[in-house]
């Protein structure tokens, strides 16, 4: 097997991290169902918290994973959405599950 | 699209985790390439501090993902080796890299 050590390691574990702070998979996961408001997540994710969920869409819009946009619309309404990079993830997350589900 | 939320979560989550704590998913890779001493990880990531290396051994070991065995041998030698458990995070691995190389 022939690994590249030096260029998986900061890439791959930048990846790894985000996907393993709390909430983040659940979060991508509400989003793969489509575009969704802040309230939305409240409804699906009733035990995370406002502060929490801001924080961590914050930080997957600067992984450039979900895209935020403010609605013209009365009143005014922000939409999240999974990003192209974001929709990848979808196999990621999966099997992520898929292993943790097999053998937890 | 169907998700248990609750039950996705401390597993998921676990796993995660696990994989993007530093080093681990490099040393999962190479372990994928058959037993190993401990010696070989030093050689094959040499940036890895033995201390490091003892730690994430041992934090696999107890998530049953890495089997120790003590060799017989005169110096004693241990090997390292992968579980079932440990070779099925194989495409996981694999498809955290792939998605890492593609957006990062």
């Amino acid at each position: 097997m022939s690994v590249d050590y030096s260029s998986m390691c900061p890439r791959y574990e930048a990846a790894a991290a985000l996907l393993g702070k709390k909430w983040v998979g659940l979060i991508i996961r509400v989003l793969m169902a489509g575009p969704k408001h802040f309230g939305d997540f409240r409804c699906q994710l009733p035990q995370l918290s406002e502060r929490l969920l801001s924080e961590r869409l914050k930080e997957l819009e600067e992984h450039g994973i979900v895209a935020r946009t403010v609605l013209e619309s009365r009143p005014v309404r922000v939409e999240y959405r999974l990003t192209d990079k974001g929709r990848d993830l979808e196999p990621v997350v999966r099997t992520i599950q898929e292993w943790a589900e097999t053998w937890y």
